[in-house]
């Protein structure tokens, strides 16, 4: 399996990507392949004394940042490392593409250097994040502002198949994110979206669940507009940040009390990292008609391993084409109707 | 001043309501009238000995439950607690109403029995939520799903109108929650209401705020749709919840966790008083010609003292005029343009 990376997204880019490429080809037994500058990279591993022998580089001179447009990936930043890499994805010479960089570059590239599945409306950025056991998905986490209910429909059915192939849930459970969980709440595109799972036979929808619930055990996919997705997502983030922050100030606030921290410290860091979804490594988007995975931006090179055997995993499990005839089937039978 | 509460609202009516007017009566030297069944009022107060000669009952058979449509308000529970004390605060027997019942109801009375300032398109359901240092207000928290942006800027408005003359906030800073902070960021509904904001001089508004960014110090009053708020809301509860079950977890883990747990135990209760916004009492609702102040569901007779507190600072710091005055004002200068 060769396994394309973009050399320069992140915040820790080149040099904890080229090491966690290197911890994924001794570990995984991957060919890389990385886009970005060649000088830098063969520079930066000559430094970290990394064996990049193995390698394949395509070399591009430029780098899309945090601050650039999304929408630069298809114009000003063409010959970006980013933008390379989901073009060599594209052209068959590699089975999967990972980045640290601008989600928001990368779901549009996905789109429009890669393209989507044939019958998706509408690619999710699907994110990986802690519940009470384990991990939940949210899809969409933001790619897409503005949807339809079938989009929603679309992700609940992509999501599913995810959570089954990728993650080993059996009868993955969806809910729609919903200000209450009767039938008749939300607006018009959750009206619209819980009629459509409804009727959906490829989804074990659960109906709707409140926000309170997701942080615990309410659904393994959480389905909603990227608005809300994106809320969603950084609330969780703010308010365990803020919290950590309230506790931490406690455990200093005297001497006995840095004496108790010190007493809880380890388990404290295994709770902590449990929390921790930049663990995890990142998200699929789902609806490409090739593998593509985000991985988070502050990753370092054990993150990023974890990353690409996700990324493998996502390549080998057959999700795509599973999707490709899910997609057909409804089609047939809408046809049938 | 006359304050008006439900008896039969929240978890632990009636027996909590009726010591926490008590405790009102007698710190706050406010009149209260209370609405509900008299006859088990004064059943109720018998056997708590608490004295409830000075207040006025006024007998009505019924309660909207949690499980009663809002709509229930004006229909089938016409004669309940809620929906007569509301119909007293819109006769004039009493300055402001309080409930610690169904926030749905109240939001349908308030509108339909007590009616809207004059020009106020929605009342907004504003619960105060804790922040690094202090309260931010939510507007709206969950009352309207579906918005226009001519709502979010009137939602903005009553905010800060109440964070200065409630709060003591000297220049609230009014920020719109959405998906990134630069101007072009959200959808629709996000760039028309930017658009409003930014030229209403009667806020001090400071742009678009990222939910992550929320329970820090981003923002005074975080305006948003009703959907949006009531998502930030319930995660903003479910993901401290969740931790906060993560960090009992560790400390229950051994007998030396356990030691360390009794050393910052009273460290860790101040500090989850702080972070608990039950202890603030609860959300007004903003908009409505009369005051009306929603106390939070489990409220027991401390809370509700503060939440009548609140309750009487709202109705004495001459708000809706304020609000009716800025209304008034905007509608002249449209017009004259």
């Amino acid at each position: 399996m060769r396994i394309i990376i973009d050399a320069f997204g992140g915040d820790n880019a080149p040099d904890e990507i080229i090491k966690g490429c290197r911890l994924a080809a001794d570990e995984l037994h991957v060919q890389i392949v990385l886009t970005g500058d060649e000088k830098k990279i063969r520079a930066a591993a000559e430094k970290l004394n990394v064996n990049v022998s193995d390698f394949e580089i395509i070399d591009c001179p430029d780098v899309i940042t945090m601050e650039d447009e999304p929408t630069a990936i298809t114009r000003a930043k063409k010959q970006s490392s980013m933008a390379v890499g989901l073009r060599a994805l594209a052209e068959g010479k590699g089975d999967a593409f990972a980045s640290a960089g601008n989600s928001g570059a990368l779901v549009v590239g996905a789109t429009l250097l890669v393209k989507r599945i044939k019958g998706v409306k509408r690619v999710a950025f699907a994110p990986l994040m802690p519940k009470s056991e384990g991990f939940f998905m949210l899809a969409d986490g933001g790619a897409n502002n503005e949807c339809r209910p079938e989009m929603l429909e679309q992700f609940g059915m992509m999501g599913s198949v995810y959570m089954q192939k990728v993650m080993g849930v059996q009868k993955p459970r969806i809910g729609l994110a919903n200000v209450g969980t009767e039938p008749h709440k939300g607006g018009e595109l959750q009206h619209a979206a819980f009629a459509l799972l409804s009727e959906n036979k490829d989804v074990h929808f659960i109906g709707n669940i409140e926000a309170r619930d997701i942080p615990f055990d309410a659904a393994d996919v959480v389905v909603c507009d990227g608005f809300t997705g994106n809320i969603l997502l950084k609330m969780y983030e703010g308010v365990a940040m803020a919290l950590m922050n309230k506790f931490k100030a406690v455990f200093k606030k005297s001497l006995k009390n840095k004496l108790a921290a010190a007493m809880v410290l380890n388990d404290m860091k295994a709770m902590k990292k449990e929390l921790d979804y930049n663990e995890y490594g990142g998200a699929p988007i789902l609806g490409c008609s090739k593998p593509i995975f985000k991985v988070h931006g502050s990753a370092k090179a054990s993150t990023l391993k974890n990353a690409i055997a996700l990324t493998v995993k996502y390549a080998e499990s057959g999700i795509i084409s599973e999707i490709t005839a899910a997609l057909q089937n409804e089609k047939t039978e809408n046809t049938n109707e």
